[in-house]
């Protein structure tokens, strides 16, 4: 009898929780879902071109080859596009996340082989989240230059570079899945250029970004990692760095500019700024991840050896940068226990346990306060 | 006293709501937010190009264009990019979203001046939403073939084309934003084919989405409304189309076709296919939709005129395809009590109009299903 009344108690209380979930506004979700207050694009940047004269929308008005006139017009182009999620109950700073070269947003949508990418996983530890295509790539295809697309059969050139194996082969124990649909998907993540590459551009609409959202941190793939590091010069809004595998663009002060470093198959070289520019790296903590399958001495890969000298490089960054006060930590992945990195490592098949990393880094930093 | 003990009693249950909420896996979210179950992106259809001979990644293994070779090299290219989300007690039937001309997946993401796209607007109606971007477009970049891209300053000629306005001025009423701001992201809206357009190899990939996804609602807008149609030709799991404003490539049986229809600075025509294969267009419910501003008779400006010829084609098309049994609903949304819109009635002004009678049609064909 007492039994039968807890439980008459039990359901009253349970059917009194869902009815007030629901007339308080509200619905109950199960933990696992992805609950956004908002979405949304926007592009930012960019510039605006104008021809002199004066348009005639009657004689000019129709899409015509034959009889088309530019004058009077106006064309809107180099800006980036940027593609937004802000959960609920959002941490302060958002993720802003800017691809490699030859890449676009989809490097953090999802992985090869169809899992969460980063977009997702940082959500659900509740930071708004930006992707980014710079100009003249992906969605921000609209450029105020013209170029020449050229698609090549150059897969394999990039299955080295990105250090996934040689030739046609996986390395051993690489963190990539062996159904072949993964490395298709992979493969299609490829999207070229629909301008001049010009960095100076990039640099501008990123900055441009930060700028309208305020303090948030900076997530770079990549060729992105030094356009990154030359952002971040220039805008205060930018609080923290998180580098996967940045490949050039290091910034040294004027007169400590390391040597160029050689490789087979090319040249790494840094840049030098002033003093005063330099120590704008030395103000927000910076962290670096590289991946596995990266020597420390030369070896005959070139897809190996572009990372060996962007480490080495990394490195001397690192210690000069904290020489001048700086907080850089610079974390080789194997180092970290995590073994068969690819260049990728955001969408690698431990990939949740790389975001952990930079999770637990961002806490420790006081980047995950609401 | 008994207040008192009213109010600890209220207290209890409250607490006890919370907790059990929280303990069942569970937790209690504001009803306006977008709950999802799931989202990613993934690249769908497509070739691969494969270059005769034998790589060799030690000697070509290196990003140098000086010494590249694409001997033994694949090129993964002209694929569909998909971006995806899936809400949480999803709707049976997803609805896809294919962008007009010149466009990208961007047209249903937002609208201008930054209120919510379709994309959010139907998530919010349970529907699992695809947006995709055709080949050669946008985050679908790689083609297999090269193409020159010359940008023109053209804004003006799109100004008109869309229905914004004449020259630069906007049309009186029209549902378009007064603020400079929307007007500049909606030219930054625009990006360009990084291949030669063809036709079917947008087809063949967004048929290969459906064969992907299964049953699914094909929402089209401007060009991709004719690509709509002849994909539904090849396709049976597209089960109901929704076009806004489509502008070309309405499908006759042969022998019925229309003569080409003469306008202002250009003619449109209509396609021929064989009985049978037209009648593929009669087995599925479709509406089709037009803004405002498209006048009845010729007039001397352009930007109107292509869509003057484009609804009596469409018009002898509902006709046609409702003749031989079919169930083709045509809405000129001034006819319907909206007035003003654009080329864009998805991200007008009255965009949430718009979709409340689309939404009403899914509802009404039996396709808002749980």
């Amino acid at each position: 009898m007492k039994l039968l009344y807890q439980k008459i108690r039990i359901s009253f209380i349970l059917g009194i929780s869902l009815f007030l979930c629901s007339c308080l506004g509200s619905k109950s979700i199960s933990t696992d879902a992805i609950v956004l207050k908002k979405q949304g694009g926007f592009a930012v940047g960019g510039t605006v071109k104008e021809s002199p004269g004066t348009f005639d929308p009657i004689e000019h008005g129709a899409f015509n080859p034959s009889n088309q006139s530019t004058e009077g017009q106006t064309l809107h182009g180099d800006h980036a596009t940027v593609y937004y999620q802000i959960p609920v109950n959002a941490n302060e700073f958002p993720l802003v996340f800017w691809h490699g070269y030859g890449q676009s947003m989809r490097t953090w949508q999802t992985t090869p082989d169809g899992r969460e990418g980063f977009q997702s996983i940082f959500l659900r530890k509740d930071f708004p989240v930006y992707l980014l295509d710079q100009p003249r790539r992906g969605l921000s295809g609209r450029s105020t230059e013209p170029t020449r697309i050229s698609p090549a059969t150059d897969d394999q050139l990039w299955f080295g570079i990105f250090r996934l194996g040689l030739g046609n082969n996986f390395y051993p124990g690489v963190q990539f899945s062996k159904d072949p649909e993964a490395l298709d998907q992979f493969y299609r993540q490829m999207t070229p250029d629909t301008g001049p590459l010009e960095i100076d551009v990039n640099i501008d609409a990123v900055s441009a970004l930060f700028d309208k959202i305020g303090p948030s941190v900076l997530v770079t793939h990549s060729h992105s990692g030094g356009q990154g590091w030359l952002t971040a010069l220039k805008n205060d809004n930018i609080k923290a760095i998180v580098s996967y595998e940045p490949g050039s663009n290091f910034v040294f002060p004027e007169g400590e500019v390391p040597e160029p470093m050689p490789y087979l198959g090319g040249e790494l070289s840094a840049r030098g700024v002033p003093m005063d520019e330099f120590n704008r790296q030395t103000e927000i903590p910076i962290i670096i991840y590289y991946g596995d399958y990266i020597p420390e001495e030369p070896v005959q890969n070139p897809g190996k050896e572009q990372w060996r000298v962007a480490l080495a490089m990394a490195r001397k960054w690192r210690d000069t940068v904290n020489k001048y006060g700086g907080d850089v930590t610079l974390v080789p992945l194997p180092e970290a226990g995590l073994k068969g990195n690819t260049h990728f490592p955001m969408s690698d098949l431990n990939n949740k346990k790389v975001a952990e990393l930079m999770y637990s880094w961002l806490k420790e930093k006081g980047l995950t306060k609401k």
